[in-house]
């Protein structure tokens, strides 16, 4: 018990010091460590798990609606990086720059990519002809690299990992179609896959994506109240589409420009994991895409017939779960507080006596909730048990959520709100910039999260300048 | 016929220009576009599920062995990349150097990485400190970037996809049979998956990797007898251990450096699958492989239930394998075309007729084979014509290595094989590297490939100088 105590002091308290505790968390459990390039992380083999899970569910959505991967280089000319001004406007200033190359100085500049658009275009210029090229629905799994002056493990970094898809479209209806279908499809794995209620809409103005017509959001509510970016889908019309010259033959045999799409998520969503379910103990992860989902720790291992019983539970659970057994000379509760610790959502005790009672103790991560289990129905407990946590972690998020989601009627209840509590806020907006800008600055970083799909009526009027209020607004700081 | 024709009439023949039959084959089977950088390559969708698929096949074998994939940054500070002195000779030179980052010129400029030793490296200094936290057995799947004068896509790139695995191990006989069990692997990949006997041995000290003490390689032979470098392991004994000072206590409670291999395999394949298949009417895909392994082609297709039956035989099929079924307008003469040019293993060709009387045409894509295949065993027929069509792709590519593998017993000899006969050469050699250099010159490009595991005796003295032989060398030109 004294190891176990040991490991749960080294983790900072979450109410004590929240980025302290996420700092703690990233380190104990080997999630990532830090590189000799500031900002750059390396990703260790059990958060890099994680994220394969991610992938994989993602994925596999994905080509279900007939997405297709590829790969773009990862080096952009300048030239290219131009051709679209408010894409070169946002993007340029936060982008790493080769400028020498075989030992030489380059004649033009390459731009490590911060996001791919450009090069998806200049492809598709060349492979987009006719209505029949159409729809080209691609993506890409790769990292880009972005020079941020702050950042975190997995929250904000210069280089991540990401997915970034890039379709286009015949019509613009069908290209809004397609931003939309993915926001749901990102909200499904949200919400599915990583137990994340997150709040869902669209940017406004101010906060869409550079050269975009609409951006659509997806954004998650930490622990501690506190937004995060986590997925963004945008709709650009023909916009790149003219600046790169991209055309094709339509039904009615005239040129037409085809709408365009992008949609990506990133390795951020490692953090809400963290942020959302972690507690004092440690991470505790949604079963679905947890690397180890079962442990296995043996009681009395020295005993017969222990680990031998406990080796065949492993192989017994390995054909439908992802399963370890710790026969490791540690104590067992050494090794409580460890897989705890990496929130491994679901433990199972076995010694002697259980042994002899056809039995063992199944322990949920989320709830520490200890249950007798005979082990003639073992799958199927195990299996019950995953969803049971999978549902019960999405409860518990959506529940932290409701409690830190505050309405503002007014200015003076918006601006006692963002003082005082933490969380979301919800109040009318007027749909002028100046007002996002007169609250940020007011609370010291509250930004518009997004408009929702559906909104409610709060008040007529804008909590900012009080004229006539044209959108629910979500309201929040964010990582 | 017309349009099938045509399409065959695309690709020129093998024997006419092979460098001209490879560029069209990856063109017309849309594997890879050029990009705006020059020796940068676009992998579109069909070369990159190719990948894919590699990759699936290669990550189990890693994950059944213990390795764990990680992500390590992209960029390398020069101080870190100049620890390992022979190291930074081999890769600085052809290196992509940023200079440039948000804005402003960097104190230290940033190497992207050529490979990622130094990145594995520092890492490992953190991690390890006791032979209990050994071995690390760590892979990523990236891309890395080279600076090259020539580039030809897949084979040789300026960014190219790779798998790279670095290991720490206690002693350096675990680090050596580590280093072989990978190579194993390797072969195993191209044979069982690839359907490709690669010549598989040691390179010389002349041809060994910056930095390494031991380089295995595996090369495969392509079908107009040149070598391709196909997938290379390395035994680093300590090196890099002592430069970045690397030390852990061990079960002697002394301290003691850690041995290191690595190993990759890249995008080439693809390239060596291309190369050593294909033929005159375009890519002949492996069909472990192969992103679509069974299309279904229907014939008369307006008639009743054609297109219903062909659905469900989809259906059916994709249970177990990649199935297409094409019932787009286009004449099934440009459908046979196209998926003989895309290296669609099997075809399926289903009209009225067949299903009348219960069957359809199976093709084979490799030898043009039709049977006739009642629809009720078609699972099982389907399973084993794919089996038969890896085997027999194998048993011919070892019969093209066979007939372009030569025996040179004196200088004369190799100098008269090396002028008229395009393959692979089987010589003595003293292990002096200035017979490589000779014969290199002499040769207009032949290098050693490698010293094989088991080396015949085929004369006493070295095909170059005369002098007592030491080692069987395979040697050929190569991309």
């Amino acid at each position: 018990m004294a190891q176990q105590k040991k490991k749960v002091e080294d983790i900072t308290s979450m109410d004590v010091d929240f980025a302290q505790w996420y700092t703690d968390v990233v380190k104990k459990a080997e999630l990532a460590d830090y590189s000799s390039v500031k900002g750059c992380i390396v990703y260790e083999p059990y958060g890099y798990a994680i994220w394969e899970n991610i992938q994989r569910e993602m994925d596999a959505r994905f080509k279900k609606l007939g997405v297709q991967n590829v790969a773009m280089p990862m080096l952009i000319p300048e030239s290219l990086l131009q051709k679209e001004k408010d894409h070169i406007e946002g993007f340029a200033p936060e982008c790493a720059v080769v400028t020498q190359g075989g030992g030489e100085e380059l004649g033009e500049k390459l731009y490590i990519r911060p996001t791919s658009e450009v090069l998806f275009c200049e492809h598709y210029q060349k492979k987009i002809q006719s209505y029949r090229d159409l729809p080209k629905l691609y993506n890409q799994w790769c990292s880009v690299v972005r020079w941020e002056k702050t950042t975190r493990p997995f929250l904000r970094g210069m280089e991540f990992l990401w997915q970034e898809g890039h379709t286009m479209h015949e019509t613009p209806e069908e290209a809004e179609a397609f931003t939309l279908q993915m926001l749901r499809v990102y909200e499904e794995v949200y919400r599915d896959v990583l137990a994340i209620p997150p709040v869902v809409g669209k940017k406004t103005e101010k906060e869409k994506f550079a050269g975009a017509v609409a951006t659509y959001t997806l954004e998650p509510m930490m622990h501690n109240g506190v937004a995060l970016q986590g997925g963004t889908t945008h709709y650009f019309g023909d916009g790149f589409s003219q600046a790169f010259d991209i055309h094709f033959t339509g039904r009615d045999n005239q040129l037409h420009a085809p709408h365009q799409t992008s949609w990506g998520m990133s390795t951020r969503l490692i953090g809400a994991v963290i942020m959302v379910h972690g507690d004092d103990n440690g991470l505790v992860l949604p079963p679905r895409v947890a690397p180890v989902q079962v442990v296995i720790v043996p009681i009395a291992q020295h005993k017969p017939g222990v680990l031998e019983k406990a080796a065949e539970l492993r192989d017994r659970l390995s054909q439908d779960f992802r399963v370890k057994l710790d026969d490791s000379d540690n104590s067992p509760g050494w090794k409580f507080a460890q897989y705890e610790m990496q929130g491994v959502p679901l433990r199972i005790e076995l010694g002697p006596k259980d042994i002899e009672q056809g039995q063992c103790v199944m322990v949920r991560r989320d709830t520490g909730e200890k249950t007798l289990v005979p082990l003639d129905s073992l799958e199927q407990r195990v299996s019950e048990g995953l969803d049971v946590i999978h549902d019960s972690m999405l409860y518990k998020a959506q529940e932290n959520f409701d409690a830190k989601t505050f309405v503002a009627h007014n200015h003076q209840e918006f601006l006692d709100i963002a003082a005082h509590k933490p969380g979301f806020i919800k109040a009318m907006w007027c749909g002028d910039s100046a007002c996002e800008d007169q609250l940020k600055e007011e609370t010291g970083g509250v930004k518009s999260r997004c408009i929702p799909f559906e909104e409610e009526h709060i008040s007529d009027v804008c909590a900012c300048c009080g004229k006539p209020a044209k959108h629910m607004v979500y309201w929040g700081r964010q990582y």
